[in-house]
């Protein structure tokens, strides 16, 4: 989970190599589907590298949907797709930050999904600690990152 | 789409040689996921011949979810998500009836998805050709449903 | 619940007297909030005689709605509220018929939901009593629509 | 907007105040229906001064709603109900801070609400602001509030 148009240069990159490094494992890559920033490029790399890609989206047909989301599931409820994007998911993988993904995150608390927050900042971790401390993991790389999916997974925390 | 728990036994049946010739197809298969009827038939018979299902499930988890769902998009909203079901398919084969399965052809109509009626009796296709004569369409085998389904790509009537 | 823009004259003119109706008894219409057909008789109807209405809308804003929808629920969940409409009623009146009507009958059957089929046609009676007889019931008039749920209400058959 | 069960003594107390005000102004509470915490305190504070309240529940049912919540919208759709709250409300008033609630101030940012952030710490303001500085506007008492809705109210800033 992460922005859309609002993604920087690096978010995108590193979400390119999650998506990548998520196909390599034989994992399924979930997004909100849409064309823009982290969503678009972790499919991306997902598909570029065989993986199998999921597109939950917002509206009521496929305009703006990303070329990299191979399974699109046409939502039409809008930002209330957020939560079934989480629900969906076996872990939250967060990667950068705007209002929807800060929707998503409080989300995937309160459905108390395991959620990492890859290279936020110190204002972003702290303040969502606040909310359930327990349930947030932090990393800073994309190997971390897959090395402590790994683990919940060995460790049967994955629902 | 059609009946869960009350799904009759030539249902079932009927709903499992459609998922094969789906698969068959290479097509994807989409139901409500759950494990009953002709939603559970149907993604056995594609699982059986390698084809991929999504089930599209009601609940907050996967409870009650059919084992042979492989992709399981977890929506949280209930009977809401039958618009799900509608949106995201390309086309829709109606097979048995239930108060559901009623809704999701309501709901079809209504987002003008190309609608297969199989095996459907005379009340239920006048019922809804009332509604959208021309988006009905009729077939009494899992063959001529595929051919219906081909002439629908071959004529690029399918978004 | 009834058809928008497809509504006939006859319909739109019972719609009307029926709002007007609840609420003299003191009750809350809930329609689908759109500014067209049915929805917005029953409301204006019923907002011409000083009762309270409550139009729940598909959009993320409040284009279309109904000028006589006192109270907007905007959903931005398109025809998935449909659901909400029918597990937010007390008894679901269904006036008149089009596809996302037969939806939300559906849904109400589904739902196990008290509906009056008001006004309906043999074929459409015949069709929805196949699928779940004991929750339907017919009435030919707004009077003895009032009646029949004045009936559920005393015999506490109402949820 | 705010939390259910772990709200604090003082944060339930300001929102009985709030919903009071509310209500003295003529205007309604929407909440997320339930019977914890703000949500419960802000439509008591508004029922006892004879303010309407909207309750826009989880649940397929009115399980858990609370007794102040007049009006109540059933939506069988889980926390994806949070981005119903959101559009529904002219204003949203953020009172205390819990993981669901995180989530509607990310939905309200995301869909260009009037959001006031009522005695928030300095965190969980530098975070949002982090987000979209212009939306959001803090206050530290309900008297300010109402004063702040009033004057988003005479410039017409509310939609």
């Amino acid at each position: 989970m992460g922005p859309g148009e609002n993604a920087t240069p690096e978010e995108n990159e590193m979400a390119y190599d999650l998506g990548a490094a998520i196909a390599k494992q034989g994992w399924v890559v979930l997004t909100g589907g849409r064309s823009f920033g982290v969503m678009d490029a972790a499919m991306k790399g997902a598909s570029d590298h065989n993986g199998l890609t999921i597109g939950v989206l917002p509206r009521e047909d496929t305009k703006g949907a990303s070329m990299h989301a191979q399974i699109r599931i046409i939502t039409g409820i809008g930002s209330a797709r957020n939560n079934i994007n989480i629900l969906t998911s076996h872990v939250v993988v967060v990667l950068g930050m705007a209002a929807g993904t800060a929707s998503e995150v409080g989300l995937a608390l309160k459905a108390n999904k395991k959620t990492i927050f890859l290279n936020q900042d110190a204002l972003t971790i702290e303040f969502f600690k606040k909310l359930g401390t327990y349930k947030v993991v932090t990393t800073n790389s994309v190997k971390d990152t897959i090395a402590q999916i790994s683990d919940f997974i060995s460790m049967g925390q994955i629902r």
